[in-house]
């Protein structure tokens, strides 16, 4: 069992097996469910488990309930042995690439809903999506049984959503948030930068630039909370963004907007640039 | 750990310390989720974990989410002391008893919902009844991490419910239904028969008299089940039952109302006798 290498594993019942080795061994388990077209993003969040001593397990599925019937679901980046290749050098033993039939085998009657921290930011913009993240990840979790999971803080309203499903339904697992890893400019990786073109990749970045500003300046309470974004809102359109759907400044717990910050926060944002939707947060 | 004798917890901690002392062991759990109010209904699934060889666990726990806000949730029988009597006798190793804030520990933001199968019978005619089922099973079991949960199948709906909720989130637990228990002439045990005055406990074996009849009638094919069950809820109406609620043959897994049986069916019925609401069903 102790082996090294990759374990690609296509069942729960595969999956089962192989996690069922490593505990026999001893080992902890820390999961890392994904999309697939993996970056140097969720390449930390496997560092992240083998740095807690887990023995790291990725998923990889990207899950058709969380995208609206208008979303990028076909267009999604799909890349399964580049993918395999990032995870056997990042240090991870098992990936588990299940069909969609595996993940969903006749129809899905189940829901887990989490409610309040979905009222705002991308809730409403996305009907749907937070019930379809929470059901699969609730199922990935259940099919994994890991110790942990490891979530990146760049979906921190997911990862809010995640955490409070867990504690909510005592299930028995620790979420962890990841710091988001960054390209050398700022720009928040992700999966979506893919479909940018060079001159809305130079673009992009106006987004961390004001996510900064933002934070700076109602730290030390120079602007109002709604006064900061707007002007950063301003300079998104400025910059070439199409559509600011956010730019606010949450509590970092109940992602409930604030006028002036007191305890922990975030500033957070969601903007479209031509055809790509980006989002992008940072603590105040 | 293997000391004989009824544990009493309070809480999630205790509990899952006293399970994991169990598994150390090389035992396997088998899960009683109650509401108190103990029968020999609830016995037979003690007894059913022991046949199977789990160590039973039995919760106890009212729970506020899956009454309606004209329910009986504050009536509802609780008799803690003779509860952990009969746990005792029966066998049973571990009894859960937490309190409302073991259980919902700040907001439950998070709901299980299943689908389909809660489209009709209770469904309707109790809103969010089985919303509150689901969550709180789902709780229990995460909770408790058994091998086995047992349910009875007096309560069919909810057991299809359950059943489902498991297969759908890749739960790691097994459901089993245990035949529902029954007093001398018939009538199904319930917490609720309590609330059954002298009158009311004879007028109440109509149900299950008609149950058998409907049952003996489609199999037979002598009328159609629309038909039987017409017949059936003028029997009921005629024998003293204020409101027959539905008469009913289903589908055994869909619960998809039949008109001819072809297959494994349920013949179900709800109907209220002075303020008690009496359920039962019966394979066809």
């Amino acid at each position: 069992m102790e082996s090294t290498g990759l374990l690609v594993v296509r069942t729960v019942a595969d999956l089962r097996r192989a996690v069922a080795g490593f505990r026999k061994a001893g080992r902890t388990i820390g999961l890392v469910p994904t999309m697939g077209a993996l970056h140097e993003g969720h390449v930390s969040l496997v560092k992240g488990a083998l740095e807690r001593g887990d023995v790291p397990v990725t998923s990889i599925f990207v899950n058709p309930t969380q995208f609206g019937p208008k979303e990028d679901f076909s267009a999604y980046p799909r890349d399964e042995e580049g993918d395999f290749t990032k995870l056997r050098e990042a240090g991870c033993r098992i990936v588990f690439a299940p069909t969609k039939d595996e993940m969903y085998p006749g129809e899905q009657l189940t829901t887990v809903t989490v409610a309040g921290i979905t009222d705002g930011l991308c809730g409403p913009l996305r009907p749907g999506h937070f019930q379809g993240v929470a059901t699969v990840v609730s199922k990935l979790l259940l099919m994994a049984l890991p110790d942990r999971a490891y979530f990146g803080e760049k979906d921190y309203q997911q990862l809010q959503v995640i955490k409070r499903m867990v504690r909510d339904l005592a299930m028995p697992f620790e979420i962890v948030g990841m710091p988001t890893v960054r390209e050398q400019d700022g720009l928040a990786m992700s999966s979506r930068n893919r479909y940018l073109s060079t001159e809305e990749r130079t673009k992009a970045l106006v987004m961390y630039r004001q996510l900064v500003k933002v934070a700076d300046t109602v730290r030390d309470g120079t602007k109002s909370c709604s006064e900061a974004t707007a002007v950063a809102s301003q300079a998104l359109r400025d910059g070439g963004f199409d559509i600011v759907e956010y730019f606010t400044v949450v509590d970092a717990d109940s992602l409930k907007p604030l006028e002036h910050v007191t305890g922990p926060a975030r500033v957070i944002a969601a903007a479209r640039l031509g055809r790509t939707r980006l989002i992008d947060n940072l603590a105040v």
